[in-house]
C-alpha cells in the first residue's frame, strides 16, 4: 500500500510515524516543500524570545533525536522529499506530481491513500507598502531567524504588530522590552477577539499597557510607509500615523487549498477543506487535516477554522487509523485556544458569550476571581474565570481564563465537562484534587460554577465589571459599596462618582447608613465578601443590590481606563 | 428556624455561611469544643515544615480576617460557641445538650434543624508505650505546635513517624533534612496504601530514600519503649527495633460519631455516620457532613471513609441548601486524593487496579512518562501516569500520576472524565489547551490514553516495570532491548541479566542481532522509543516483544531495589 502524504511539519510527520506503527509494509512518502520537517512551530514566538536558545531544538524530540530526513528515513522508515512541491493531483490516475524546487525536475507519485496536510500560511493583506523589506510575518523558522536578526543587527528600537491575535500578543510579549518599543494595532475593538469576550480581554489589555506596550484598539491600518532601504516610516491607520521601524503582521493564517482546489475537492464555508468526521475529502482516497482542513465544533456541529498543533497532532493519527482500516472519527473541537504572554495563563474553550447569543441561547454568564492555590501557601497566584452558561438548563456554553495564575488547569477541566454537556451544579461537585499547593479547597472552578448557579437561580444579583462600565458611562445612579477592610481602602481606593465604605464586619450594625439609590452595587477585592454583602443586603429588603463580580481584580482594568480617558 | 450545627472546623463553618446567606432570619449556632474554629487543617503539615510561618495565617480568609467567633457572630450573624461540647441528643424534643467546658455549666439548645460536623480523631493503636509523653499525632494545630516545639527545643535527631499513609508523608517530608533523621514504618508493603497502586508507590519510595528517609515496609509495630521524661528510645518491630526518640502516629483518623450513636443514629459499615444523598441521617431533621459522615463512590455507588476538607465544604454548602428547602443531592465522591511531597505531586482519583479487581472487572492498565510542557519550553518537569481502565469497554475505571512535573493538572481532567464514564478513545480526543509552556502537543493524558487504547486492542504488548520485575524475579528468560542513543546508555546503563543495546535509529538495519528469546522487552528513558521498537520488531515478525511501559524513568525505582537487596 502507498501512501503520500503532502506537508511535513505536524499532521504529515504523525501521519507517517502512525502509519508505519500500523502497516509495517506500507510505503509511506512525505513531500515537503520547505527545507526543515516536524517542527514544533508553536515555540517559534518563544526562540525569538530567546527563551529557545536555538531553532534546532524545536526539531528535536524529546529525547533529543534530531526529525531530519534521515531520522524519518532511518527510525521510522518513511521516505521524506523535502524542497519538493506537490503541483497536481490525478485522482483518476491516483498520482501527485511534484517538482523538486532545487533542480527544477517533476516527477509523479502513486498512491493507494493521499493525505493533504499542507498546512496554512501567514495573511499579509494588500496595503501600499506591505512589501517593504522591514515587513515581516512570524510563521516558519525562517520568518524567526530573519525577524531575530534584524531586531539585533539592525538595533531596531520600535516595532509595530499589526493585529492582536495569539500570535500577536506573543509577538508583543516577547519583543517588549526597555529597549524596544511595540505598538500593537487591532482592528476590533478589544485584543484576542477571537479569543476573549471584550471584558476579559480588559485584563490582558491592561497588563500590557502596565509593560509599556502602546495598545491601538479599534485601529485600522491603511498603509505603511517606508524609506528607499525597505525600513518602515510610519504605518498610517485611521487614527493617525506612528512611527516605526518595523512592522510585524499577525492578522491569523489562510488554510493553503490551491492545490486540494486545483483536484476539484470542496472548499468549506470557512475556507479550509471540506473533511468528514473521518477526515475524508469527498475522495475517499484522499485525506485532510490539520491547517489546511476545517473541524466541527462539538458544540454547534458547524465547520470552524481554528488550526493548532494539538489538533493537528490529533487528527494525524486518526487518518492513519482510517487508511490502516480502523475506522475511526475526530469528534472535532471545542474550541480551546490557550497561551501565555505578558506572564498571564489566558485561555478559552467552548462558545464565547457573543457565540453563545447568535446560536439562540438565554446567556447567562458570570466572573469569579480566585486563587490557584490555598492563600496561607507560600506560591499562589489569582486567575479570573468567565464561565458561560445556558440559563434555562444551566448547562456550561463555555469559559475563558486570564491571570497569573494557572487557570490553564481548570480551563482543561472545563473542556472536559463540556464534552459532556456538563451543568453547572456538576461542576459544583467535581471531586477535584485539592492541598494547599493544587487548589483551594473550593477551587476556582467550582466557586465560579456555584456562583453562577446562584445568580442563575436568582438567590443574588451579580453585575460584571463591563456592566457596571456601562451602567456608569450611561450615567444611571450608581452607589459603590466598598465592603473591604480599612487597611485595603487606604492602599488601594476606589474611585467612582459615589462610593461608600462599610467594611464587611460592620455592615449588620449599620446597613441603615446605605443610602436609598436605584442601584447598589457591592464592592471587594475577590467578589466574595462583595457577594455576601449583597446577600446581607437583600436580607435586609433591598432587593435593588447586585455585587460587582470578580471584584477589583477585575474592575480596576476598568478604573484605569476611565482615569485615562 | 432554628439550626445547631455541632462542629466548628470546615463542614460546620460551611454550612452556617452559606445558610445565612439563603435564610437571613434563621437562628444558627455553631458548638465547637475546641478554641478555635473555621481553620484550614490541610495546612498544618506546612505549619510543622514553617512553609506557614505562623499558625494564625491558617484561620485567615484569603483577604486577611480571622475567621473567629466575632468574626462568625459580626460577619455572619451566627452564634459560635466554643469550648462547648455537645453531649447528647433528644430527637424527639429536638433539643441538644451541651456543656460549656470552662465553667462545667450545662445548657440545652433546641433546634428546628441539627447538623452534625463533628470531624474525626487521629487514631492511635493501643501498643504499650502509646502513652509515652513523646507520642504525638498530628490532627489539629495544638498538636502541630506541640510537635514544633518539641523538636525544636529538645533538639531530636531522630523521628519515627508509623503510618506511610498522606498525613504520615507529609509529615516525613517537612521533617526529613540533614539534621533529623527519620524513619518511617508502614505495616503495607507500600506507602501511600490506599492512595496508589504498588508500581506507582515504587516511585515516592525511591524519591523519599533519595531524601535520606528510612522507609521500613511490610513493618508492624509491636511496642514502644522510653524512659522516664516519657522519651522514646525503641521501636519495637516485627523487623526488629529502631532507635528513635520521638514518634508519631499517622495511622489515619476514626470518625467522631459518639453523639449520633447515643442519639441512636445508623453508623454505616465504615465506621462513619451513614447519610442519604440529601446528606441526612434517618432523622430528617439531621444532617451529617464532613469527616465524621461516610460518602457514596461515584464509581461503585457503594460506601467509602474519605475524610477531605474539599468534600466538607462541598456537603456544609449542600446541606445548608436542604435546610433551606433547595433539595440537592451530594453525588458522591470519585475517591480522588492528591498531595505534594518529597518535591513530587502525586494523586489517585477513581478505582484502584485492585478495587477494580474486586469488583469484577476484566482490568488492564498502562503506565506512561510524560512532561508537564513541551521539551523545549525552559521549564519542564516528569509525570508517571498510571490509567486504571476496563478491557471490554475501553471505558477508564481510575488514575494516578506521581512525579515532579504538574500531573494534579491530569488528575483533574480525568476526574471530571471519569464522572461521565468517559473511555480512553474520548480521552484522546479531548481538545485540551495546548502552548508549550502547558503541555506537549499531545498531552501525556492524550498520550497516556492513546497508549492504552492501543494495548487493549492488542496493536502492541506493554509491560509496567512492575511485571517486568516479577518476571525477572521468577527466573523467565527475558532480553531488555535498550535503544536508546550511545550517550544515554553511557550516562546510565541499564543493568540486567541480559542486556542488548541497540539504537532505535538504527533497529531497522540490526533488528536480525535481536536473538531469539521467550521474552524481548524493549526500553528507553520514557517508554516512547521503546514502543515504536515494538512496533517495528512486531512488524518483522517477532511477537514475542513488549515494550518497557513508562521507560527508565519508572525502572530504575526498580533497579535500585534490586541492587540494594
Amino acid at each position: 500500500m502507498k501512501a503520500v502524504i503532502v506537508g511535513g511539519v505536524a499532521t504529515g510527520p504523525k501521519v507517517a510515524a502512525r502509519l508505519r506503527r500500523l502497516k509495517p509494509d506500507a510505503d509511506i512518502t512525505i513531500v515537503e516543500q520547505g527545507n526543515v520537517i516536524s517542527y514544533g512551530a508553536c515555540g517559534i514566538p518563544l526562540y525569538l524570545g530567546s527563551l529557545v536558545p536555538e531553532l534546532e531544538e524545536l526539531t528535536l524530540t524529546a529525547s533529543g533525536q534530531k526529525r531530519d530526513v534521515a531520522f524519518f528515513q532511518g527510525q521510522k522508515d518513511v521516505r521524506v522529499l523535502t524542497n519538493t512541491r506537490a503541483i497536481s493531483i490525478d485522482r483518476a490516475a491516483k498520482t501527485v506530481s511534484v517538482r523538486h524546487l532545487l533542480s527544477g525536475e517533476e516527477d509523479t507519485l502513486p498512491y493507494d491513500y493521499l493525505v493533504l496536510a499542507t498546512g496554512s500560511r501567514p495573511y499579509v493583506p494588500p496595503l501600499p507598502g506591505a512589501g517593504l523589506s522591514k515587513v515581516f510575518t512570524l510563521h516558519d523558522p525562517d520568518d524567526a531567524e530573519q525577524l531575530k536578526r534584524t531586531v539585533k543587527e539592525e538595533k531596531i528600537r520600535h516595532v509595530t504588530v499589526i493585529g492582536a491575535g495569539l500570535i500577536g500578543i506573543e509577538i508583543a510579549d516577547v519583543l517588549a522590552g526597555p529597549r524596544l518599543k511595540v505598538t500593537v494595532c487591532e482592528s476590533q475593538n478589544h485584543v484576542l477577539p477571537r479569543l476573549l469576550d471584550p471584558d476579559m480581554a480588559k485584563l490582558l489589555e491592561r497588563q500590557m499597557k502596565h509593560r509599556g506596550v502602546d495598545v491601538r484598539l479599534g485601529c485600522k491600518v491603511k498603509a505603511l510607509e517606508g524609506d528607499d532601504t525597505g525600513a518602515v516610516g510610519q504605518v498610517l491607520t485611521d487614527q493617525g500615523q506612528i512611527e516605526t521601524e518595523l512592522v510585524v503582521f499577525a492578522v491569523g493564517v489562510r488554510p493553503a487549498i490551491e492545490l486540494a482546489q486545483a483536484a476539484g475537492l470542496t472548499i468549506g464555508e470557512t475556507g479550509a477543506i471540506r473533511v468528514n468526521e473521518s477526515l475524508q475529502t469527498e475522495d475517499p482516497c484522499i485525506y485532510a487535516g490539520g491547517d489546511c482542513a476545517e473541524q466541527t465544533h462539538v458544540m454547534t456541529g458547524k465547520p470552524v477554522y481554528i488550526p493548532l498543533a494539538s489538533t493537528a497532532n490529533k487528527q494525524g493519527r486518526i487518518i492513519a487509523n482510517n487508511i490502516a482500516g480502523k475506522n475511526e472519527v475526530f469528534p472535532g473541537v471545542a474550541g480551546t485556544s490557550v497561551l501565555q504572554a505578558f506572564d498571564f495563563n489566558i485561555g478559552r474553550t467552548g462558545l464565547s458569550e457573543a457565540e453563545a447569543c447568535d446560536l439562540g441561547y438565554k446567556v447567562i454568564t458570570g466572573v469569579a476571581s480566585g486563587l490557584d492555590a490555598a492563600h496561607f501557601y507560600p506560591m499562589h497566584s489569582s486567575i479570573v474565570l468567565k464561565l458561560i452558561a445556558d440559563e434555562t438548563s444551566g448547562r456550561l456554553l463555555g469559559a475563558q481564563v486570564c491571570g497569573l495564575g494557572d487557570g490553564i488547569k481548570r480551563l482543561d477541566i472545563l473542556v472536559t465537562a463540556l464534552k459532556f454537556g456538563t451543568t453547572l451544579v456538576d461542576i459544583g461537585n467535581l471531586d477535584l484534587g485539592y492541598a494547599p499547593p493544587f487548589a483551594t479547597p473550593l477551587d476556582v472552578v467550582v466557586h465560579g460554577a456555584n456562583a453562577l448557579e446562584n445568580k442563575r437561580l436568582g438567590l443574588v444579583r451579580g453585575l460584571s465589571a463591563f456592566e457596571l462600565q456601562e451602567s456608569l458611562r450611561t450615567g444611571e445612579e450608581v452607589l459603590l459599596l466598598d465592603v473591604r477592610k480599612e487597611d485595603e481602602v487606604e492602599s488601594n481606593p476606589l474611585a467612582g462618582p459615589q462610593v461608600l465604605h462599610i467594611p464587611l464586619g460592620q455592615l449588620r450594625k449599620r446597613w441603615q447608613e446605605v443610602p436609598a439609590f436605584r442601584r447598589i452595587v457591592t464592592v471587594c477585592e475577590m467578589g466574595i465578601r462583595a457577594y455576601e454583602a449583597a446577600c446581607i443586603l437583600r436580607g435586609k429588603g433591598l432587593a435593588q443590590v447586585a455585587y460587582l463580580e470578580g471584584g477589583i481584580a477585575v474592575w480596576s482594568a476598568y478604573q484605569e481606563e476611565e482615569q485615562r480617558s
